[in-house]
């Protein structure tokens, strides 16, 4: 089920067509769907948020409904066993204390002939949280997106989530994670809607600055619909998982990481490049029998079979040049010398070292984020960071001895770039104080 | 023509109908054009570029002509004068000292118990620039986007600028500020077409990373539509300026500065703030007579007349309070003590403190970016950084000791979440170094 190639054309091409798999047509369909619900949310407010939560959520809620009540908030604490909760103050420590590792600070540089420049950081207002309900529920979501926003010390944290069946409504581990890492208000609304309501504001909900979290197609349309409205982390698709394995790699672990991938989604890539034929065998048997009694099989089986690939390669210096190609969210060097080939990766969300390091501790506790560029955008973006909820204005103070300097070049420059007024400027400070007439 | 408001809730409410002044509907009917064109070329390449440049640009162009040759880059110096020259290689010489101070650098951390966490940042593989053509020849802005790539480090800059009239071609400024700046690439090509060409690569054009630099709103649009193919700067709306002034300030400046933001475009904002009506008065006047010369005069009273606004406020904290609300792109403090009214200030692009520092100062040569966060954007976003051009991938080892401590906690989460190999893949590494059965 699993397949090998050995073929490198081959690999690069299904490497490709794997990369790609979101970038299809249907998406167009969907985004009409979702600029109705974005219209209808911005001029109706809540009911329009109502409606459709009663439409796609079936749930027939009121205003006052909508947010998530103090009692609610206590009671989740009585549902969370104590293993789990003790796991979810673990993460938010050491989530806390990776994401407070050099983050940017203002500064002042007062130069030499009178010229101080520098840069001020400062947290948005508002940050909105969106947290995934639905078949699952997400704890290390509301972890990973709420530590760092209040790292970054912003004074309004926003978490919206569907609101779940009637019978169980919000996972109380959601509810828990949320109080621990800091989220004092939380609304149960979930999809393009609620995307819609942090962007636009509601008679209830809050509009904000920043709307970060991952989320299902809609959820990504309606974000980048909104992106200029209010900033968004990232455009997150499917996740994926990328691993470089030599002749000293464990099959069993291997297999259990790509499954740890493939069990997300059914558009999940699980991807193994060796340089070990015997080692690739033995991977893809191991699968099959970790399969047998996945208790999400049916789903895993899918995913593994469209966008799961093993491919033996001649060394691990090419499998770091596909690696490169295809830019993977998480890549797994299980290698006998993860930190020489580490030199050769240039692009990837998070790497992991060595054998003992499975995606899942990164997933959950290691500190690092796991709100990750997917489908090649780790070219050029990154993790979630405290700097996604800072954003820094530069800093210009000349003197007027200093301006005298400098007041010829500027001049040109606006000069050839045809902005009298910017000349002017200049100019007229050059003659002094001078009154008007 | 520039109005003066006293009233509160009359100025809240003609800032936030300027701050809007883009979001209008019309743009959805630019949408479908731009559409087009980055289909036909993701499909054609070379073909619709040179289709689309002949349409929109009225040139007639070959794939061979697309490239700017080397003998047209020497050129250039021959047709700079040498205080232009001076001026381009100052401003380089500035802005690069400004982006290379504290520059994110890659670190790792050998925690206790065998845990390993770092972050290792790596710039992009290739950038684009665009850089505007039409009326304008804008040589700062190759400045502006150019130097940052190059403080990255990105191997392989690109830029694109419309191909100019047949008699004239692209301005000489622009390439020549493009050589001193670093950049060897140089297509004539513009507009949506342009974008698409990055975004997509053609036979001629290779496809990039990251697209930066402003644009017209057809650029804009497709930029926003390319976003995640790609990444993006930021989408670039027209320019504004908020100046807070008190009775210290010279009205002379305060006009010229309004202006000057005026001049760039019909739908610049210029907005002055100030605790008094002697100078909000004279401020008006001031303009109106730096206007009758003003060879920009049509458009730059066209800017004035609807998006020029002048309130005056009961105190400075009230200035800082209507500022924060705006959160303008660039923000001026001409008062007696600019640096204590910074204190107050949360959101602005760059800020300009004091009486000898117009904003002309920061658009050219001071150091720090002019791309920065229009529309209200400075609540959320920056300016252009070397950031803009590198991410960073999170690095994570542990060793056997190590994920043995930390086992129960993720596999507590893992169960929480229904994710049955993410605890799997935790637990067989507990087992040892099992072999296959």
């Amino acid at each position: 089920m699993l397949r090998i190639i050995t073929q490198r054309t081959e690999a690069r091409s299904e490497l490709r067509r794997i990369c790609d798999r979101t970038h299809d047509d249907q998406v167009t369909h969907k985004e009409s769907t979702v600029r109705e619900v974005l219209q209808a949310v911005k001029r109706q407010g809540d009911r329009a948020l109502l409606h459709y939560t009663s439409e796609f959520d079936r749930r027939d809620l009121k205003s006052d409904d909508l947010r998530v009540s103090g009692s609610e908030l206590d009671a989740a604490y009585q549902q969370v066993p104590k293993e789990l909760l003790d796991a979810i103050q673990l993460a938010c420590r050491q989530v806390e204390a990776f994401h407070r590792q050099r983050v940017p600070k203002s500064w002042v540089h007062f130069g030499e002939n009178e010229v101080v420049l520098g840069k001020r950081y400062t947290p948005v207002d508002r940050a909105g949280i969106y947290v995934p309900g639905g078949q699952a529920s997400y704890p290390s979501t509301v972890i990973m997106n709420a530590i760092p926003a209040k790292v970054a010390k912003v004074p309004r944290i926003i978490m919206v989530t569907p609101p779940g069946s009637a019978e169980n409504g919000i996972s109380p581990a959601v509810l828990v994670a949320a109080q621990e890492a800091g989220v004092e208000e939380i609304y149960r609304v979930g999809g393009a809607q609620a995307i819609a309501a942090l962007a636009y504001g509601t008679e209830t909900i809050p509009k904000v600055d920043i709307i970060t979290g991952p989320g299902n197609i809609y959820v990504t349309l309606a974000k980048k619909l909104v992106y200029g409205t209010v900033g968004i982390d990232s455009l997150a698709g499917p996740s994926e998982v990328l691993i470089i394995a030599d002749k000293s790699a464990n099959p069993v672990y291997v297999a259990a990481d790509m499954l740890a991938q493939a069990e997300h989604d059914q558009m999940a890539a699980s991807i193994l490049l060796t340089d070990d034929s015997v080692l690739a065998r033995k991977v893809v048997d191991e699968v099959e029998r970790q399969l047998v009694d996945h208790p999400r099989r049916l789903l895993t089986e899918k995913a593994i079979a469209h966008y799961g690939l093993v491919v033996v390669v001649e060394s691990l210096e090419v499998a770091a040049e596909l690696s490169n190609e295809f830019a993977p969210e998480h890549l797994e060097l299980e290698v006998v010398d993860p930190w020489g080939l580490l030199d050769k990766i240039r692009h990837a969300g998070a790497i992991f070292l060595g054998s003992s390091t499975p995606e899942a501790v990164g997933d959950y506790l290691a500190g690092p984020n796991h709100t990750l560029p997917t489908s090649g955008a780790a070219r050029y973006a990154s993790a979630l960071t405290v700097e996604t909820f800072l954003k820094h204005s530069s800093l210009v103070q000349y003197s007027q001895t200093a301006l005298e300097k400098v007041a010829g070049a500027i001049e040109a420059l606006a000069l050839a770039e045809g902005l009298h007024s910017h000349a002017e400027s200049v100019r007229l400070r050059m003659r002094g104080n001078q009154e008007l007439p």
